[in-house]
């Protein structure tokens, strides 16, 4: 198994993952009101949606940067990679929960937008997983130092235990839970050099990436 | 981070999204009147769907151009590139909303395609953003030199600046703006050198794309 | 441009495609009759999805075979290329509609697969589109001499030319003129040497297609 | 044709069909009972979505395995390909017949998991039929040696054999032939060399895939 089609297939899944989430954003069609009145009364969606799709995105540039640095790919990062987009995957699905019961309001509210949560941290905990394989000697091209392996686990684990909170948060303020998700967007947005991009030193904000074929170690392969 | 994957993914969005486009086009199965007269109710749709498959198709290959001439890719080129995404994928579903509502007439029909120019308008501030990016110098292969950095402004400028009148158009008349979007397809279809194509001076219409790797260096690598 | 980005684009458009024909053949879940009941009317959609499945398939593998032979890519192939994914990506649509209205009989039947032949004529014109463009010299590898020129088109064209008969035939007998374009796939798995694949003389039914980059020529280097 | 387009056409399918099974779990929206309650009234379709997921998941990785292995890529392989695609791309569809119908008990459960047996048997028939292709000899980067082919047609032709006991199994019993599914999938996630791995003795488990080019022979070009 080489690295380039576990890079393909990840980059596919991420990708239809990405575009179903605008699914969510269709209207019903003449004979269910005004269009204006249909659209004023689908805000939830519209919020969801930024969220998911910059927190998909995130999570794909993430992805490549620890999957870049990787050397050897075993079965056991193959399975750990499918526990990721297993969670990616459902988040179009609990993106639509959410746009669908937030004006609901109630207890659906706060369980639809816990659900949103449940989803993310298992996608944050087979990110952690990944990034947690990677630490062992051998696996990556440029290893993390032992010393700085638990710096480097508090930075990956961070986004997950976020992302409980929201979950737990959620039983609380519906509203104030989805509104955390999104705060994690963008820190990652505007973050320089995330988590995972340090993880095994990839320098992926100063170092060119040639567009020739035998440029430098890192990341100089196209996939 | 490496071009090959910024390609890949960005592919698999426009590939999917160019895709579910065609998904609107179905009709709605026995029991709903003749075939011919559903058919026949659906010119909306059909118009829609060739005015956005070579919208989305347009967009693909002015964003590779521009792409493919890249030297560098930073996390903010990667979230540039997601806030063009963001848009494009927003494109399947505003089209469904015009091809619904256009015949409705009256103003959920104008508001549909106001919609309709909002998603492009967005899209093209979002390549605008690449393009901008671009200029700078140390990012592309082939630089812009600085004094015909204007000029380059004004070309990718220049299709947001017919989609914002596309929107406020809408108000006025929604087949005339609709029209209007279709010939801003149109015409970038026929020109030869589209504006992004010339950012940095990809010699894209007259230069062999060499099949071996080590061609030459504009677009010699595949993604 | 380069090629491996016109492929890698194609390539997920047919990927989708081919997919989305598989969503035809839910059933409509309980409290719609027994599962072997619905089951056993939707015979149609069983015929139509295999059918599809190899058409799309097929003209995947002889799309392949046309571009791997490529050297210049050109916005007008680019365009040529967009027409006929304009025609592939409306097939999973024209599929579903030949499934629901098959059994219906009468004239709506007849005009379901009367547009699944104009939809796979259209798309035999794009590829016969590409193909003629790369008649011309200087843009295969292999070129095609011109003495040869007339066989080729021929060839390429003969296909459109029975999607056509499809689409008269349909309004004679539905039944038969689908099974006429099920010929048409079984005709091309069993066809040692296809139109496309001979076509600048791409040898790849006996060339080996090496692993390694620097193999040789035609279709050595991975999209 | 290269072997890598094969790969990237194939990896799209994998990942449009993998995608496409969580859209099952969507709900119906508020107006249809609590959300709780709706929620703990799919649970069929959980389990349905985590053992079709790791089912694909794991076909995925013994495709590439097996295809990473190739070095003449035929229309015959490629025929093959297309038909165990067929069968994958009907996973979605026959997960929702199963999440749909289970709950409902009777014979429609029996059948809706018997169908879901019958096109695991189909993809794994067309698993078989790559992987018997691959044995003969000049077609694979390592031979299997004469003496092992049996060994070799054993393994993989036992899935095949599991999932055939799952169809007649299911008339017994629907939830006992689902969970016999799942087993096969958690057996191939722990299973260290898996059939496909070890034909033509890919050790992808101990060899390292580095990330430059001109690595070495097996699985050292990216898709």
């Amino acid at each position: 198994m080489d690295r380039g089609r576990l890079e393909a297939f990840s980059d596919g899944v991420f990708a239809v993952a990405i575009t179903l989430l605008a699914l969510n954003l269709a209207v019903k069609g003449p004979g269910n009101g005004t269009l204006a009145h249909q659209l004023g009364h689908m805000w939830p969606g519209y919020v969801a949606y930024v969220i998911s799709f910059f927190t998909i995105g995130i999570i794909w540039v993430n992805h490549h940067s620890l999957v870049s640095n990787v050397v050897v790919v075993t079965r056991l990062l193959l399975f750990l990679n499918l526990v990721l987009l297993l969670f990616v995957v459902l988040i179009p699905v609990a993106t639509a929960t959410v746009a669908d019961y937030l004006q609901a309001g109630g207890f659906d509210a706060k369980l639809a937008v816990a659900l949103y949560g449940i989803v993310l941290t298992g996608m944050s905990a087979g990110f952690g997983g990944i990034a947690e394989w990677s630490l062992r000697p051998g696996r990556t091209l440029v290893p993390v130092p032992p010393d700085k392996r638990w710096a480097a686990r508090l930075r990956f684990m961070s986004g997950g235990l976020v992302y409980l909170l929201v979950t737990g948060c959620a039983f609380l303020s519906a509203t104030v839970a989805l509104g955390l998700s999104g705060l994690v967007a963008v820190y990652y947005v505007f973050e320089r050099t995330p988590a995972a991009g340090r993880i095994g030193g990839t320098a992926e904000t100063d170092g060119p990436a040639g567009p020739a074929g035998p440029a430098g170690p890192p990341g100089s392969q196209d996939g």
